[in-house]
């Protein structure tokens, strides 16, 4: 290689290296953001799905106890016909 | 350094980059194959999820009917047997 | 460029890509770091939906053979009543 070929080469070399940087950096805010995005649909999401489990458990034990409440009557129904 | 050594240092210089970019090409295909994976994962809870616990809310609001009307039975029958 | 110049050029290229290096090394490990931890987390809510909806199911099921059984009861005693 010439000097004059070399001082080309090492400007090339200083050239790519800034744009790989701008390539690297652009790539990192992307795969960040994904996953600050993922992360908080996460968070949501689990709230969400707590929230719901629960109110499906209050329902089925409001129910549960109305069906004891019944299960009692229809007993006390029954024992006093017998009699 | 003599001008030969900075010959050869530009060259390893030059293909340590190729070498860089093809790692973080690698890289890339890497995590981005994995941030699709979650996310087609993610929707693909999140639906079945929706559909199980709508699934669940159909047959509790189905049982909520039939304790109704059950309750309903037992009070009539109380009333006309009380007559 | 002086040869001095261009000595000290490579030599800041080639320190530059060590850091550079570095970066992307340390870059690379919070992000599989944050992957592996969304991916654990999905595992462990995935079987938690999945054990909390077995849970509702079953109790749902529990509940509805109850109903039929009141219901059966109910349908006799009114037989009987009738009679």
């Amino acid at each position: 290689m010439s000097t004059a070929e070399e001082s080309l080469e090492i400007k090339n070399l200083r050239h790519q290296r800034i744009q790989d940087d701008w390539e690297h950096r652009e790539y990192i805010e992307v795969v960040t953001s994904a996953i600050q995005k993922m992360t908080s649909f996460l968070n949501v999401f689990d709230a969400s799905c707590r929230s719901r489990l629960a109110s499906l458990n209050q329902k089925l034990s409001a129910l549960e106890r109305k069906i004891d409440y019944i299960e009692a009557r229809i007993e006390k129904q029954s024992a006093t016909s017998k009699s």
